[in-house]
C-alpha cells in the first residue's frame, strides 16, 4: 500500500496557479514525481503472487497452473447449465467485463451488481464490490456457486473435472506434490494463477510514469494534475487506482437511488455494522474507459457523468467542465495493453461427465 | 462432390472374408485406395472459397476479412442482449458446439435444434440441419436475427457497428472497394471468411489417407472398413463425411419420438413438400467424438448409441457389437487438430453504441 497524500495548502495553491495559466506547458518532471508518490506502473509480468513479509517469495506462478486455470476460466461446463463460464461475465475481449448493467446468469437471472473486471484484479487488496473475498481464489469460488450466476456446487464441479482424463492429468501436473489434486480449492487456485497473467502494462500513463514525457498529451497531464489535486486520489491510489480500501458511496452527498439503490447496503451486508452501510471498495480505475457501465449498480454509461457523480458525492466539489474533460481524457490513458489469450482447447467430455442442466 | 460407390457383391464378399479372418492384419494400401474413392483429407489451409466452374478462383480469403470476421464472431454485442455471440453456441474450445441438447438463447429460450459445429462447415454443400442456407454467410444471418437466439435486427446491428470507429475502419480495410462497407451482408461475409479458417487438418484418418499406415490402429481400420461396407457412406461421404445432401431420418425404421420429435419435420418446413418430411442434411462427422449430444434433437449423448440408432434407422442393419465398437473407434480418428484462435480484443463501445437489452 502506498502513502496517500492529503490535500495541502501548497498543492491547492499550485493547482490554482496552474488553472490561471492553462496555456503554459506542464512541468512533466514535477508531475511525474508527484504521481510516483501515489501510483505505480503495472509490471510487464508477474512471477509470483501473495508475497508477504513472512513469505517474501510468495506463491510462484507456474505454466502448468496457468494453463489449467485458463481452461477452467473458459470452460462453460463449470456451470450447472453448461453455458456460462468465467469468461461470460469477465470477457478478455472487452476489458474483462460483460458490458451489462448487472450480469445475466443461470436461467437469465439478473445478478445484483455490475461485474468488475478481472484485468489487474490480482493487484486489489480484496475482491468483489464489497471486498468480501480476500483474494482471487476465494473470489473464483463465488460465482460458480451463486444460484444467479453459474449455479453449480463444488461436489458436482469436482465430479465434472474427474470425469475428463485431460483435466485430471492437468491437475496432477499443476499440483504435483498433492495426493488428491482434483479439488475445488485447486480449481480456484489455478484460476487465480491464470488471472494473475491478465494484467495490462504499458498504458500511456505507465509510460509517462516511467519516463516518457510524450506518452500523455497536455490535456491528459492537466487531468492527472486535477485527479491528484481535487482529492480523487483519496480513494483511487496505488497500482490499480483503487481496489485498496473501503469508503462510503455518498460520503458528502448520496447520489440518486438509481445510482445507489437503497436496498444494496454494500459492506453492511457482510459486516452488519452500521458504519458499513453503503460502504464499497474503491473501484480500481485501470482500463476504466473499457468497463462501462459504471458503479456497482451499472446504470451510468458515460465516464464523464461518472466522474461528475463521484466529485459531487465523494468530494463535494463541483468540478469545472474543463476539469471533468481533462480527468476523463486522463482516465483514457489508464487503458493498458490487453492480454493476448489463445482460446484453450478444452478437455473432451466422457460418458461419466455430468449432463448440463440448462432448464 | 465425390462419387459414392454403392455396395457391390465384391465388397460384400471381401467384407465377409475380412470378418472371417479378423486376426489377420488389414491390407492398409487396399483400405486406403477404397477410402480415397469416397473421402478426402482436410487441407492445411484454404486460400479461397466458393470456387465454381464459372469462377474457378472463387472468393479469396484475406487477412483483413478474417480478422474482422473473428471479432464479429466473438462479439456478444452483436446480440440484442449484449450477452450472446456466435462463440456462445459454436465454441472453438469444445469442437465448435455448445454441448447442449438444443441451444440456449435470448432470455434463456431453448432453440428447436442442436447447434451444429462450424468446424469444417465451409466444406458443407449447405448449412443448418435442413440445409436452408446455401453458405456460411447466409447461415450467419440466421441466429443473429432469430428471436430465440441473438434476437437482433440487421438495422440495430449495423448501428452498433457504425458506433465504433475501430469497426468502421476494419470494414473499410476488409472491403476496400466499397462505398459503404459497413453492412449486414459484409458482416456475414466476414464471419464466413473467419469460419473458413476453422478447419481441422491432420486427423488420424487424414494422416492414414495421405499415406501413414500407422495413423490408424487395427480396430480403427476395421471400423473404417465396416463404415464403408455397411453403407454408412451412402450419406456420410466426401471431405466432411456428410453435409452434402439430404436423407429422410428413419429411412428404414423411424427412431423413437425422443430422437425424432414428431413436430420437427425437417426440410418439409421449408419446402412444404410431402417427400421432405423428416428429411435432414446428412450430419457431417468430422470431430464427431467432440460434438455430443447427437442428432438434431440432441438427446443422444453416447456415440455408440448414435451409431446403433443410425444403423437400424437408416440401414436396417443390426451391426454386431464388435462392428459398433470398431466404427466408434474409427470415428474417433476423425478428430483433427483444433484451431488455435487468439481471442480478439474487441472495439471499445462509444456513447452512440446502442445499449444492450438483456431484459
Amino acid at each position: 500500500m502506498k502513502f496517500v497524500p492529503l490535500l495541502t495548502a501548497t498543492s491547492l495553491a499550485l493547482s490554482a496557479l496552474a488553472a490561471s495559466a492553462q496555456v503554459a506547458a506542464i512541468d512533466s518532471s514535477a508531475l511525474r514525481e508527484e504521481a510516483k508518490g501515489i501510483f505505480e506502473a503495472i509490471p510487464e509480468t508477474l512471477t509470483a503472487i501473495k508475497q508477504t513479509e513472512e513469505n517474501p517469495g510468495g506463491v510462484p506462478l507456474t505454466a502448468e497452473k496457468i494453463e489449467l486455470g485458463k481452461a477452467l476460466f473458459f470452460d462453460p461446463r463449470m456451470s450447472r447449465s453448461g453455458l456460462i463460464s468465467c469468461q461470460t461475465c469477465h470477457n478478455v475481449g472487452i476489458g474483462g467485463v460483460d458490458g451489462l448493467p448487472t450480469s445475466v446468469g443461470h436461467g437469465w437471472q439478473h445478478g445484483p451488481r455490475n461485474a468488475p473486471t478481472m484485468l489487474n484484479a490480482i493487484f486489489n487488496a480484496a475482491q468483489f464490490w464489497d471486498g468480501r473475498a480476500p483474494d482471487l481464489a476465494e473470489q473464483a469460488k463465488g460465482p460458480v456457486q451463486a444460484s444467479v450466476e453459474m449455479s453449480n456446487t463444488p461436489e458436482e464441479l469436482v465430479k465434472t473435472l474427474n470425469s475428463m482424463p485431460e483435466y485430471t492429468e492437468a491437475f496432477k501436473a499443476a499440483f504435483p506434490d498433492q495426493q488428491d489434486p482434483v479439488s475445488f480449492d485447486n480449481f480456484a487456485a489455478a484460476i487465480e494463477q491464470f488471472e494473475a497473467t491478465l494484467i495490462t502494462p504499458h498504458s500511456a500513463f505507465d509510460r509517462f510514469l516511467t519516463g516518457d514525457d510524450n506518452a500523455l498529451n497536455e490535456q491528459q497531464k492537466r487531468g492527472l494534475q486535477a485527479f491528484m489535486d481535487t482529492g480523487c486520489t483519496g480513494c483511487h491510489y496505488g497500482i490499480n487506482f483503487g481496489g485498496q480500501d473501503y469508503h462510503p458511496f455518498g460520503l458528502i452527498a448520496k447520489p440518486g437511488a438509481d445510482v445507489l439503490p437503497v436496498a444494496d447496503k454494500g459492506r453492511y451486508e457482510i459486516s452488519l455494522t452500521a458504519s458499513d452501510e453503503y460502504v464499497f471498495r474503491a473501484a480500481p480505475l485501470r482500463n476504466v474507459a473499457l468497463t462501462a457501465p459504471y458503479f456497482h449498480s451499472g446504470v451510468v454509461w458515460d465516464l464523464k457523468e461518472a466522474v461528475q457523480i463521484m466529485s459531487s458525492a465523494q468530494l463535494g466539489t463541483e468540478l469545472t467542465p474543463e476539469q471533468v474533460d481533462d480527468i476523463v481524457a486522463f482516465l483514457g490513458a489508464l487503458t493498458g495493453e490487453q492480454p493476448q489469450i489463445t482460446h484453450p482447447i478444452l478437455p473432451a467430455r466422457t460418458d461419466t461427465t455430468p449432463l448440463p442442466a440448462p432448464m
